[in-house]
């Protein structure tokens, strides 16, 4: 049986919501999954207890990680600092075969370092990438870089295509899903050099790649896969964001179908996470704002991605890839 | 008297509603403005009359340009192929002293191209930028550069902000106008390395920088001009087309307080153009979809850049950055 880590003391409101959030996944899961949480023991189970947890209940296992990460922990340095954290323990029972996926809403930059130090990369992926599942008028889009990285190298922008596209297809259950590069024109020639040089490579990647889109098209949902450099996706992201905060305020909550739709789909709540794509395992973060809704649904999502077998299917994906960089001739 | 050249032939609803623009214009602008149309004299003649433009009116003269710019025109290619042209002749008659600011909702490259190339750049900028005045809860927000450039050096990001700044105190009153900016974390040390440069250039430019914002903030309205690289405030101008696209195929026009004060901010014909900022003139660029109202609104915004004087205004605070950079020590 799949089991995940979750870092029971990340976020703004641990350890209360996300122990909360573990309580209902498990409740939910119905055996699918078990849930490892890390944290310090006592506080853990005192958590758990409060919330009509008993001995007779099960799916939960609480793994003791005294140590504690603040937000502004710097990232590097945490593993060294702090490896008997909620956190890193939790991606380190992920190397050791004890758990099959990890998810903390604490200080993600310290997250992705754990995963990335411990879990390591699949493949030849240089950077992996942080992947969010967006809302659109249509499908829903999965949208990566959003802030994993800088200044990227074309080759690691294709890198974040065949990472999206195999989750779009193996979690999302998209066939043979479109990836598009997010510039400022529909021409090849348009865009910053990386960009160029990305789509140029994206033509011959082992994606079903087809060409630009801009920033108006993110919300049509007419593509599977959007691939833009961490900056810019992360500016999308918050603004997104932004957008579903600013319309709460000047409309307040809308009571009609529409209205239903919009904050069904415009709470990052109800999808729980976002994707850390390229790790050789699977890691997952969720706002720092998470509540036990946003917790209980990035469960969901570690454990689907989890259960696909996103990991493996990108290391098979990639070696398509080198095959191709391979001159034959 | 200020007179605005208008390009009669550009955008996808020319010339009719670029003549209509013109007439709601000059009969709201009561002698404030005179407008010159430049295009196909005929052409413009015949659209004045069927608007009931008799020559006992004042305030629109044509100027005869009979060559037409497509919008897939090379931009590079228009100023040499097509000096008749509606666009390339309002630049010129701003160049000659018989306009004051020039307009075109055509070929936008090609607008920007003719504009760099016959009025120039003011003081030592490198690139001019686009700006637009984004909607926002609370004041809306001069968001620059929207697309002109790509892979900015961060001295440009810089004469951003100065654009930027001059323009928010000339034209919409904002006393020692904040600039941020737009970045992936409030910390210096956070996104792409031009960034980074940027925001420690922007410390000692002269402009009351308040440090980065990220994505969710743009909404906010607490900053009044955001600089960002040309690809990503590209991304996010369409992005906010989405935003209201995007709404009123979800919920309609909204029949409310709050849904006429979200219509009135989010309609791009509000405003009406996109501004050239770091010319040594007056560009202005509109919507290719602009209708009469987008036009009209076009005219308005570019009186008021050309009678507050911003060219000069940016000309100045580049000389204080100019001085600030020579060593006195």
């Amino acid at each position: 049986m799949i089991k995940i880590g979750l870092d029971a003391m990340g976020g703004d409101n641990a350890p209360s919501a996300v122990v909360e959030g573990a309580v209902l996944a498990a409740r939910g899961a119905a055996g699918r999954y078990g849930i490892v949480l890390t944290g310090p023991e006592d506080i853990v189970k005192a958590e758990l207890s409060r919330l009509g947890w008993t001995d007779a209940d099960t799916g939960i296992e609480v793994f003791h990680a005294p140590d504690l990460v603040a937000m502004d922990d710097s990232p590097s340095a945490v593993l060294k600092t702090k490896p008997n954290s909620g956190l890193v323990a939790c991606v380190s029972l992920q190397k050791a075969g004890k758990v099959q996926a990890s998810i903390s809403a604490g200080n993600s930059g310290a997250m992705m370092a754990a995963c990335l130090m411990i879990l390591g990369r699949v493949g030849q992926i240089s950077r992996p990438a942080i992947a969010c599942v967006m809302p659109a008028l249509g499908k829903k889009t999965v949208v990566l870089d959003c802030g994993a990285n800088v200044d990227e190298k074309p080759a690691t922008l294709v890198h974040f295509g065949i990472c999206g596209s195999v989750y779009a297809e193996a979690v999302l259950g998209r066939e043979n899903p479109t990836v598009a590069l997010l510039n400022m024109g529909e021409e090849e020639k348009k865009g910053p050099e990386s960009l160029q040089e990305a789509h140029q490579l994206l033509k011959t990647a082992p994606v079903n790649f087809v060409g630009n889109i801009e920033g108006r098209d993110l919300l049509k949902g007419e593509v599977d896969v959007v691939v833009t450099p961490g900056y810019t996706g992360n500016v999308v992201l918050k603004l997104m964001e932004g957008f579903h905060e600013y319309h709460l305020k000047l409309f307040g909550a809308v009571d009609s179908d529409a209205g239903r739709q919009f904050e069904h789909d415009w709470d990052y709540s109800n999808f729980g996470a976002a994707l850390l794509l390229g790790l050789n395992g699977t890691g997952l973060i969720t706002h720092g704002r998470a509540d036990a809704k946003a917790i209980k649904n990035g469960l969901e999502a570690a454990f689907h991605q989890a259960s696909a077998g996103v990991t493996e299917k990108i290391a098979a994906k990639l070696a398509q890839l080198a095959d191709a960089e391979t001159p034959t001739a």
